[in-house]
């Protein structure tokens, strides 16, 4: 049983975009523990669309997420733990919640992408509308994203 | 519809609470907009215990907590606008989220709790068990408390 509050908040994040009618998407640090789709993280990290509509089987779980989704038109299945979840947000406004993940400049993401496969497929944003590689909004910008350490 | 994230993190910590065996507290601004029993704030602020065993009815709303709850062994019907909730935290542990509230240093509050009929009951915690007057953690003591602004 999980001690940590932030599945509780992610799951809160997620519920208001969706009765807002926002798209909710999620940063998270890539490493050995995150499955998702090779080529599309960027500086050890990736955004995920995870709306209904871009998603199948969305579990927002209290040590996991996982859903399905099409990259480049091939369903992937995706896990990421909630522990590398970086951010939940709005596509549409920024607006959401951040969390501290250790290892600060992303060292441990780093190292341990190096150690993950690699298909050696390049990032297609262009050629998938569903999850987007779109940074999540920098704090010096929208600032609406809340920092949870 | 609300379009602030407030409520939906209020019922995350809550249901937090709630699974981890904690009980939920609640702390708020006490001013012309609140219903709370007379005689139980402190410096415009006042402290409840909002778990199930400690209140009937409890809805956590968009725009409003409400609950009944007995203090000095009276039923009295609560009412708190989201916006007055200062916070919500586990009393075991003071883990749990704070939220900044407008007119710093709790000026409204304090004026407008002039204003508010008083019916000039003393406070009386030591006959009533379920209402729980202590203050919520300072963020330099227990730490816990997440400052959301």
């Amino acid at each position: 049983m999980t001690e940590s509050t932030k599945p509780y908040l992610i799951r809160a994040i997620y519920e208001w975009c969706v009765d807002q009618g926002f798209t909710p998407y999620v940063a998270a640090a890539v490493d050995e523990r995150t499955r998702v789709p090779p080529g599309y993280a960027r500086d050890g990290q990736i955004v995920l669309n995870v709306s209904a509509d871009a998603t199948n089987g969305l579990q927002l779980g209290n040590d996991l997420v996982t859903f399905q989704a099409r990259f480049a038109g091939k369903v992937q299945s995706i896990s990421i733990p909630v522990e590398n979840v970086l951010a939940i947000y709005a596509r549409e406004n920024g607006h959401g919640m951040a969390f501290e993940v250790e290892a600060p400049g992303h060292d441990h993401a780093l190292d341990a992408e190096t150690e993950a496969p690699v298909s050696g497929e390049p990032p297609a944003p262009e050629t998938d509308p569903d999850p987007d590689p779109d940074p999540p909004p920098a704090g010096g910008k929208g600032g609406h994203l809340r920092i949870v350490k």
